[in-house]
């Protein structure tokens, strides 16, 4: 198996280059796949080799010299991982260096690539106190805050408290230091009719927007009145889009056919990377001499960006192991499109698309929105210019107020309310003169599983909902887009009615 | 002055129509402009008059019966204040009434209109405790955290743990019971050269992604050896964007004339209702017989979005009461565009545009983030043909990472996110061969005061940045800018070099 | 086989409803399903039966007695055809009217349904002149060139010579009456390097855009200079998007599966009205209660649109007939999109998606275009912000211009300029100094055969690229690609050098 | 008064450098503003200086010697003029070479700088025949037919026919050869009530698309018996959008304040340009350290791309004098946005924006339309939704084929469909039960003066509408937008009654 040397040099890289007592140490790191070592051929630092005996290669804590290694001494050097190398050699100055590396494997045969790397300047800088070993014990945390306190002048009186064993962040965030607290208010219950949820839920809403609770409880009060609501979803999918660059488009179209035929090698390698993600499909757009490929996976419980992250990266080293002529390669080049707001989101779903949907009988719509169906919807009917106009990405009032509210509490990544903050709203007068409105949220990217999810408060409001853990993604997903529906219905129906700047007067803090 | 009873009819509302123990009581409410009563002429329910002997009128306690009203006994009853009615007649079924009144007034003569409104049905469902009194006393929540754990069967054991007096969360949420605890990591010093923010900051970040911290203080260094990031506030506009529905497009378009006749008395009564919100100037947008004003006001150190609603609703309340031939008024529809990404948010900003900017000198780069200028480059350019053709509102990577980390720290309005994703990088390789690299928020939307900002953490988070209060909301947005670049070159490089996906594996929690 | 009487009404429409000298005459068209008519069971208009022996079916000029229809005497009635029903009864009075009719069929067994029709008014017109029987004689055109005359007061010098038979507008256009002249102007030859198009090609221009033909030919020398242009075809399919909609997205998600799983049935039906079209697949985007399926055709040398929407009608109406639950149904709903740019044509093509491109050597830009490649490549890097902000379907500089041109001059539809008009383009510095420049038009509809191919100096034209008739569209596809890269690279330049203006200025004529 | 040499180099742009037959000829043009020379310091060719006596200057034919040039004799150098520079020296060999020239200006002072040029190598090319002197006489045009024939081997027979004097095309098209004949058929007549169209228009429409004539015919009819169609004109302005590169954002933003300040100063220079052109104002777009001015004016008649040009270029040349730290300037980025569909165009209006609108009763739609108000409506709302998630410039039915067809009948710049296929429809169902709808085009662009409406038949097609000339350019947008409802509703009743397929079965030519 023939790989050209671009693609190698990309699948081994070579890092942290930097000048040891005796001499310079740098790593190796396996992009490509699992191969062994049967030979290191040549080393050159600068075009100037470095005799075999003079270098030792470390794995795991394992070491052998370069000279050793053979046929019968082989170094087993697995895909992702990284070989530390040490040269015993004069120390290297300052800047920019050129690394050849030559040896022998077990499959690939023979390979060669040069790399160029730079020797580290050490910088001294003020930095936030790091623990290497364990930067979760109370002891580094409270040096932190005592670094914080002393680099700004103020004294910690509220982030610094917090219910739980910091522990728990490991994964979570580097240099925890302490909490934000964000007020929770409780809204509902709220009557969801879904496939997953079903029967009455008590929504937490982490926020600082005064009347955003009042708002929203209203809207699941008309709801309950009306049977509830109904929830579905209706797509589920999470992406990577790695792009590749060729000579020109005719080869791009060509890859193209070629994933097609070994869609299901891609597959395999894809989702050996984890026990969750499945790949669906993959998308392509191809412009210039450049080709897209969108990766689409179902991710279980996780929202999945890492994990469908891995997988792609996977599927992708081998795509580069073995199509001859792509020139460049970039794991992702924003037609994820994580964390933005998107026309394909829209269109081709990102994490859950799910609707909510209800029929308000016009008394109630009447009796408790003061507002009929029909100037709803008439104001609906403007308020759809008005999106195509201004070209937003949603054409409802304010879905991500209710989204971003249950993200804080229950541990979803919050900057995914970029994506999610896209709606699809339509309402009907029906025949006997009651209310159909529904909200398509076409990006709700939500987890019950991993991230944020197992933080202590988190967690809890995650339980207080029957959302915790596995198996519960869609029931949240169907909790969050009924939620967005109530507070729909109550803004829509302010607007439209005029009741809307007093609300805010009423329970909002004005200046 | 002449007033159509369309328009009559939206600015006196009615409201609360419900059955008293000796009769009916309904609320009126005055939202065209100061007023004096000087005769009650006619109060019918359902074509029936009522003997003006038999009605109360009540002013802010102060009562008066209907008949006694007169010349020599006129009701003040000014603008947004609601007069309470008490009819002493047989109580109403169920369902809608049709009440009309007339009455003659200083100085608007002989007025009368009809409105229908529906006697409320009792609901009895089951609701979070609320006290109406004092609804942020320990006691009151208590027993929501109560009525959760029992609601649910779960036992709280961290959303109930706060380190602040609960009174400090009154008007900015409902039903307020506890907290989520959102952990908080510190990067930087991060130095940054605005107008505003000079010198080094430390930068709060609340989130629960993994490796999100240690990748922006990656970008922090390497901004810091390259002389910090340039930050400057390059536009600052709050909206609010009502619809005005004519008979026909002719009427529209001479209908923005005279809107721009009267730009100063609208002007006047926009900025009667606030010391601080200024109107800048109103855009407008025609299609078909709709108007679409958008008014563009500065907000000071206040997001502004209340501000503005009640600013703009008296500009148009003015409006309304001036220009005869309007037939339907919206307050909103879909063109300001709050908590929605849009294009018109990306072209004309909503809230602070804001740029951060940098030359990172060639050798840090390659140093620091091993990828040459060349190649972060050439990426960006596949880049932005990604954010093309997939229809984003980023052209750039993951700057809602940075925002909503810095907006939960710091108590903004964390829905804003929908606004605040969009970016705009542009990067160029200069002459020398350094990297000039830069990103325009613009529409970032920011407070320092008012909102979430003076919650507990909220507030310390603040002001360990040197940003709360007034006069500090540049300083904060310039801050944020220069936090938003330092996360785009960290994850820009790790892309373009392929180091990407492995700083998710080193520190992120993988399933 | 149990047929709802909603998809009944859609699928058997009446028309024509009139008074006739003796009665009632009316119209059935079988829009569903080959059958055969064994019974008339009943007519009713507006309630009142009409006598079977009353009532006269007229098929193909043959007619037969209601009455008389049995199992020994039934009556054919294919898909599309269309049934005249003449009832001796009194005339109706002028507005709408129920008809209600019942029958038996084979194979679909017994059906019945109302359908509600108005008598048309005569209303008195001025009308242009017509000819029932051949509306494209000397004789009529002439009448219709004199009533031109009269009515506009105008005598005709012009627009009434032309070069070819009437006749062969047939099909092309109604009320034909001259033609309109555009002048053509001829730039090359260009040389084309394709898969379909190979050599050097003599281009004709159709426009009254003083510079347009100049500024292809400089762009034309310079690709000749460069060796070439090379044009790759890499997607083609022509689109038609019904929208289906149900009681609840639920119903509308269940309906996708069952597309799926009766996806070559399906194809089977719309692959039975053409010869040609040839469904390749299904895309289906769902929001609310809605889903709309984005039919995927390849359709020859034609445009195809009215191909595929025969297809797609013939594949609704099988899944109206064996789907029970859609309660809706519109053949199409804006997501074609025909006639119109759009995301969705940028990202997943519309026509033929078809890159041209070439690499300039350094030497040949700056002699020829005085720009030298880092120049032209740095506007391009700004002109992608620019794009991105204003929301732009091109971010290269006036594809259209060249598109319109050949569209006129080779008998395109014009009209569908609006999708074609959408350009991506890709400028990179190679490392030898040269530019790489590309451009992928990725919704080009374009047609050798069909449409306006077959008109005389259309026919013409296309001949004259060697690109008339079967097998060419490709080959065409390329041409085109191949001139509009032309222009990109002529504008392109002259932006980034300066020279745009005088060129106009020059050439134009101005004001 | 100092220009910076970057400014200065593209001020005066130099060209046609190349080999004469005793030296070097290059030319200098003068972009800056009028100036004399008052002396020739020194002129050098790759560093060599060239004696003064050895250099003649042309102006306008009048030739002086480099060395006579003085206070004295100076030399009259207006801008946009270009001098033509001889220098005796030795020939060049291929390729680039620098030039360095200074001199003495009045009002400017010194000014030197330096430029790259090349030798342009000769390339022999087949080339299309052209006559330098006059290229529109029928021999030329005759050598063209006779080129075209002998290169393609195809006998002309049709594109070599039309009945005009080919020198009207002068300015239009360059290297005419022929025509294009494309069949008209007249439509209507359509009643307008519009500010400026009054009355009945018989409607010339250029197509080769079966069944369009008819249906837009079909709609007029319905628009003439509800009363005709009322049009409006609510916007009118044509933009050309330079960029400015500056160091950084701060000087962007400053540069704005500038430009605000010195307004009046840079309308002078823009109007000097033209009688017509009239500065409304200049939008400005921020972002990085790019500047976008987005100049919007009034064009009287003319569509005007070429005359705004002119004189925002001229305002820019004052610009570039006048502001200190602009680093790169071009006159055009894609803002604004010419020959594209863009947001900012269906936003903020390129060319005309006008609005036709009709009230439609109930019976005339139904009886003439086979649909009801409400059934049009409905599908109109699913549209919506439609248009919203497929990304479309148009939510309505098909408004470019109405508009193309037009435009190729009256001359117009018929790659504006770009721009023009916009349309933003809306639609009601009024208390009466009768439909409201109407369209808006946002960036219809169109003239009665100027480009191709001189030539023959398209004069004559705007003179059957009363249309031609001056004064008459509002009147023609608004039949534009009168017919385009017409089309809009023939064809959504037609979808919405499902007679769509059947009308092209019945006309229009299948394969």
């Amino acid at each position: 198996m023939k790989i050209p040397s671009l693609i190698l040099k990309q699948m081994y890289t070579l890092g942290s280059l930097e000048n040891a007592e005796d001499g310079v140490r740098f790593s190796l790191k396996n992009r490509l796949s699992n191969a062994t070592l049967t030979r290191l051929t040549e080393v050159r630092i600068d075009g100037q080799a470095v005799p075999l005996e003079r270098l030792t290669l470390e794995m795991d804590g394992d070491r052998v010299l370069g000279s050793a290694i053979g046929p019968t001494k082989a170094v087993a050097f697995p895909l992702a991982k990284v070989m530390k190398v040490h040269a015993q050699t004069d120390q290297l100055p300052k800047g920019q260096h050129e690394i050849s590396i030559a040896f022998e494997t077990t499959p690939f045969g023979s390979l060669s690539f040069k790399v160029k790397d730079a020797i580290a300047e050490r910088v001294k800088r003020t930095t936030v106190p790091h623990d290497k070993d364990n930067d979760y014990t109370p002891e580094i945390i409270k040096a932190r805050q005592k670094f914080v306190e002393e680099y700004t002048g103020i004294k910690l009186q509220h982030i610094d408290k917090f219910s739980f064993d910091p522990e728990v962040t490991k994964g979570n965030i580097e240099n925890f230091t302490g909490v934000a607290q964000v007020p929770i208010g409780f809204a509902g219950p709220l009557e969801v009719n879904g496939e997953h949820a079903q029967g009455e839920f008590l929504v937490p809403l982490a926020t600082a927007e005064g009347t955003l609770v009042a708002s929203y409880n209203r809207g699941m009060k008309v709801l309950n009145l009306s049977g509830g609501v109904t929830c579905t979803v209706v797509g589920d999918c999470m992406q990577r889009a790695p792009v590749f660059v060729f000579d020109n488009a005719r080869d791009g179209r060509d890859f193209v056919k070629w994933v097609d035929a070994n869609i299901d090698k891609i597959r395999e390698e894809a989702e050996g990377t984890s026990s969750i993600a499945k790949l669906l499909y993959i998308d392509r757009y191809l412009a210039n001499k450049l080709v897209f490929l969108r990766f689409n996976f179902s991710t279980g419980d996780a929202a999945g960006q890492n994990m469908v992250g891995r997988a792609t990266f996977a599927a992708c080293s081998w795509i580069l192991e073995n199509h001859a002529n792509i020139r460049h390669f970039y794991l992702e080049s924003n037609f994820a499109t994580d964390k933005k707001a998107s026309q394909i989101n829209i269109m081709r779903t990102r994490g859950k698309r799910v609707t909510a949907e209800a029929t308000i009988p016009r008394d109630v719509l009447i009796q408790h929105m003061r507002v009929d169906p029909e100037t709803l919807a008439y104001h609906a009917n403007i308020a759809n210019v008005g999106a195509f106009l201004s070209g937003a990405n949603n054409n409802g009032c304010h879905s991500p107020n209710g989204i971003t509210a249950m993200f804080i509490a229950t541990g979803q990544d919050v900057a995914n309310v970029s994506e999610s903050s896209a709606g699809v709203v339509y309402t009907e007068v029906t025949q006997a003169g009651d209310l159909y409105i529904s909200i398509t949220i076409p990006s709700l990217i939500v987890a019950t599983y991993g991230g944020g999810t197992g933080l202590a408060t988190q967690r809890e409001c995650l339980e207080l909902l029957g959302c915790y853990g596995k198996g519960k993604v869609h029931k949240l997903a169907e909790i969050v887009a009924g939620v967005v529906l109530a507070g729909e219905i109550s803004l829509a129906a302010a607007i439209s009615s005029l009741d809307w700047v007093s609300s805010h007067e009423q329970y909002g803090r004005n200046r």
